[in-house]
């Protein structure tokens, strides 16, 4: 990857508070590939504690709440170009709203509301004032899984027959919710992460790593959502059925309870011509089966990669890249995407770029229609898919 | 394993005559542990076949058909003690009813019969006669396999919450049955194999499996049947959910058109206080996660497993034994209950021993509970499972 | 593989007594597809012992020791075809020179004898008697090997520029012999077993594994013996650095103390354009690496192998097949041999057979320039290497 | 791991210009954590191109020479707290003892210098002004492998009987010095990367690991350089004896010709209680083997890992960290000597933290010896370590 041009571009961010890892996460993200300087933010609620963070990270422009930085940062010439939106999922819509109307491009954390509605509201809001709604689905930007959809698109499997994908983690395996596991606590409150939880913090990845590669929408879903560990008050288990837009069957499995699994993200696609598999757990390569069952693993780094791979890969072969490379290529791309909008030019034109605001919205109508399956005992029920993924 | 006693069990077999593989793996998994001698056979229609066949493999008494042979066999003071039947699944019922009836053990490929009622009606008459009916679902004969059957019952994974099964292989993944290719051929005929017929094929070694290792039955199943390969005329891939007798929810995956696979068979348990998984591509592992996510990988042939592996061990750590062994395994400990048949004296009281006609009983019911919630559109059918899996 | 025809060999053995593996696995071996009726045996000194295993192996001919079997079978229309020699090293000259005196073939453990002198000694009496003499490396058997060794002939890899193998078991990591191991009991005797013990018994497998895949012979050694379990008084480790006839430099590693390991049985080699991998631990497949770095795994059943490996493979793709398989392997192609010379029929030619007493010498020859680079501090040693691997 | 305090370090950097690799990861790892400012450089002969590059890079200040630039950044009081030295090998003794004389701290490429004279100059320099002089083996960074090393300190291992390290590269298998690539052309130059090219390059990663994890010394070294690409000026593939200062033989293979391989890097040390097993392409795991032959996998991120792997921990478990994040590791730990240097606070101390000068040095001493064994055929010949790898 070539290092950025001379101007970086100005971040701002809500949440990522002291202990709060995802925030953590995109500022190193951020900082990788120095495209952005993070130069305000909200920190939470303890103004002490919100002060010493921005200390630290160098931030010297501190508010107190989104409202009031949305008005400062639109009304300033060297305002924010974006704002990444860290916080518990029932603040995404209130939070990505106040930003995206004061004509400022968001990043907000899937789910990208709590609804489909308030989701393609806020994608309206973003047309509305041009400003990028962009969700992480940042899986999707390691450089084996463009490779997987860029073989895919060149028809490397042929027609696809049927996926599986799972997104299986042990992590919450046991009632950490009793104790003091900050994350534990609200991604098991129905109230903060509704009870389909489950399925929004994870089956909304798998389901968006699954749309990525195969360049195919759900059509339908039927889902069961169960709870592994006693006494949970949210699923923590799902498994669903899905026919995509070609027809072809698909099945998901999402788990935050699948005891022992580490992240337990894997896809694996069946073609016509070969099949594909792609594993978290090892990023760095991609594995090609054939008809008669030869396997070809790729390497991260590889010369004969496409150029979807190449342009994503930073030291080179044999120098393993993990996930905060992977969502340094997402920030990476959405740079590309906020300076042309700041300077008024084209944005290079990329097939397989970064997730939008749209979907975000297909997340959710997956997890409605997923809940809305197992209320009715497993039964199909439309995915209602509004459009297919935007490239961007 | 200890070499066996000097008078070996007198063994027949119906089916495979020449180019069937399903026959000669039977005849060589009996033969690795010289526990019986082929003495007598049924090898196809073309009698100069049959005869060459029959030459080969040093078997004197051949006859044209299965009657003929239930009857001379019977009447025989040193007549078979067991007669292994290896043809197509629509005369499985026929035959194995007519040798049972005349007093003689079976051995009969899965599905057991194409319905539940003759399969039933099979156990009754197996009962009648104290004839023993026994199934080779020979994956659950590998070393590490009971193992893993031991490790479940014996508490270490605690309470089980879901598993994960799936018998995705990709040998049929191209119309294969439009050539030459007689396997292909009978298994895509619909009335030959039935048009569920992955999952009498394959699903129903994978419900085996869960249920060998789990000790768990299944209370009810939700089903969608695929055609993945255009133009088949049986449903080729299966997503199945199942709900087990403890309320743990289960998914199973059949599929003969996985392109790229090799075997594709898997079982992935998780209970309370750990995870497990094993492999048919790697056999003589089996991998134990603990909840913080640390996997142990355990060997065939270590010294620390439990006796019902040991006692299943060859050459020991270090030498991988496959397919073959296990199928024999299967034998050996059904040589110890025809022995004590043959001998009047009582057979080693086992708790993991092998499948018999209850567990071919069961994958029936479970086909049909497919095949019905299939219909339904995958609507929650009852597995109808008569009795829990009897240890012999 | 197809099965044999009517008339069994006759097989005899000397040594392989009650808790002798290895003459288990040589039974299980010849007994898997049919083509030996062990008929003849000294098994141990112990009469008792020796009558109840012949009757449980329903062998009718128990001799009391060699020479009167070597007499005995010679005279007979119907003797023995071949002699199994699975004792420990420091008899097998003095077995096999009687047996091939009188005119019969003989399998013979390795180390073939103490020293190549006695080797070369066999080789001669084998040639003016027309006996076959055999030397079960048998990992050269396993269908993945033979794929490797003609992907190499064929030029798949180029040149071969560097081959590293090792063989680094962790069998005897601890003082096993002081227990009542009896294996290692007479492996870390130096009486027995030589002083240069492991290379005695896991080098020289190393060593055909690499010549057999490469076509290479060994030009020179330099050799370092260390022992790595305090007291033993025997080498239970070995780092040997070989120069190849195409003058390559190879390195070989042999331990049976490295702590932990399986079998430790690996083969690398590199080539111009190419390299490939094959592990013991996962003898059903074969990586081919690529100069752009991608790994395809090649599957034991695959239907592009060539036909060195596809007559090789029983039940077929996704059915792994083992140790005993392989030395079955071993033992029907030595059957062809055998039969030929019985009927007096021309045996198939191929170029990836068996290893004979030539290649028994060969790591004779091995085992005995890396003792006296040795005893030189690892001073480079011309290993000697008389002729080629012949093809049999 | 914990953000930074708000005070960064001022670094600087020579070398590293456009198209340069190696200087570009340093510049990602300084980056990473945000601990570093790059605020001066020496980017090259061409003044544009330099220019250029520090203004994408927001360095004000740009030299045209290390001495220029060594005069004015420590007359400064904001002068820069360390510089990177990123050029070629031969150029590395000028440039490092010019920053150390004028007491600037240096993290330097290895090998460090071209001879141990020269390297034992720099560390005396570095000791007489009190600046730090760091060497970035960067993979005794990885979590895992601190894991390791704390493992072996703890005991876990028992006494260490052998140890197996490769680095085994197939970067260069083809000729790429004769087209324009850049690194191969240098590296393959014998006046600028020595005629033990591959040794200084990969063979003291692979050294440095050795002794990182074991905490044992090269006592004496045997050594057989060769050329595996014809035509190739330098060595490109070694093969090293090594005792250690427990007498313990060890192996250590280093190429850069490995056709297929990737990086190649992989360590295992055999101990008396257990087997330890790191692997560069996949540096998120651990695996520990039993007497037993049970295999753990421990992996990056569990919560019972020593604090010395935690510590280094970004996202956590299942969320896969690579070469970037442990060259900050690197950069992490130097910075807190840095800062103490700063401020005249004492550093933390750690038994675990990262190369310096000593350790620079003792891979000097080893390539030497292992070039003088060379020219004496293999002959063993003294590693001459100074003294054991002093913790910073």
């Amino acid at each position: 990857m070539s290092e950025p041009g001379s101007r970086r571009l100005s971040a701002g961010m809500v949440g990522g508070g002291e202990g709060a890892d995802i925030g953590k996460t995109h500022r190193l993200a951020m900082r990788l590939d120095d495209r952005y300087a993070l130069v305000a933010g909200v920190f939470g609620r303890d103004a002490d504690s919100a002060r010493r963070l921005a200390g630290d990270l160098g931030v010297d422009r501190v508010y107190r709440d989104h409202r009031e930085m949305a008005d400062a940062e639109s009304a300033r010439p060297d305002g924010v170009d974006v704002v990444t939106i860290a916080t518990p999922n029932d603040s995404h819509f209130e939070l990505a709203r106040t930003f995206l109307r004061a004509g400022i491009s968001v990043v907000c954390e899937k789910p990208l509301t709590r609804d489909s509605q308030t989701s393609a509201e806020l994608i309206a809001t973003a047309e509305s004032t041009g400003a990028i709604l962009a969700v992480p689905h940042c899986y999707s930007a390691y450089a084996m899984v463009r490779h997987a959809a860029r073989l895919v698109r060149d028809g490397a499997l042929g027609d696809i027959r049927t996926v599986v994908v799972e997104h299986s983690s042990g992590w919450a395996s046991t009632p950490l919710e009793l104790g003091d596991h900050r994350q534990a606590r609200w991604r098991t409150d129905p109230d903060v992460a509704g009870f389909p939880s489950v399925l929004s913090d994870l089956g909304t990845h798998a389901l968006h790593l699954l749309r990525y590669v195969t360049d195919l929408e759900p059509a339908r879903v039927s889902a069961e959502l169960t709870t592994l560990v006693p006494g949970r008050r949210v699923f923590d288990n799902a498994s669903v059925r899905l026919t995509l837009s070609n027809g072809a069957p698909a099945t998901l499995w999402a788990s935050m309870a699948a005891t022992g699994n580490e992240h337990g993200l894997r896809l694996r696609v069946f073609g016509e011509k070969a099949g594909l598999d792609w594993r978290h757990e090892d990023p760095q390569h991609l594995v090609i089966r054939d008809r008669d069952g030869a396997a070809t693993i790729l390497a991260h780094g590889m010369s004969s990669l496409s150029e979807d791979a190449t342009r994503l890969t930073r030291p080179g072969m044999g120098h393993p890249e993990g996930f905060i490379e992977a969502f340094a290529n997402f920030y990476a791309d959405l740079a590309d995407l906020l300076r042309a909008r700041r300077d008024g030019t084209t944005a290079p034109t990329r097939e397989l770029s970064i997730p939008t605001g749209v979907d975000g919205l297909i997340g959710l109508q997956f997890v409605e229609a997923a809940a809305a399956s197992h209320a009715l005992d497993g039964a199909w029920v439309d995915a209602a898919s509004v459009r297919p993924m935007a490239g961007v």
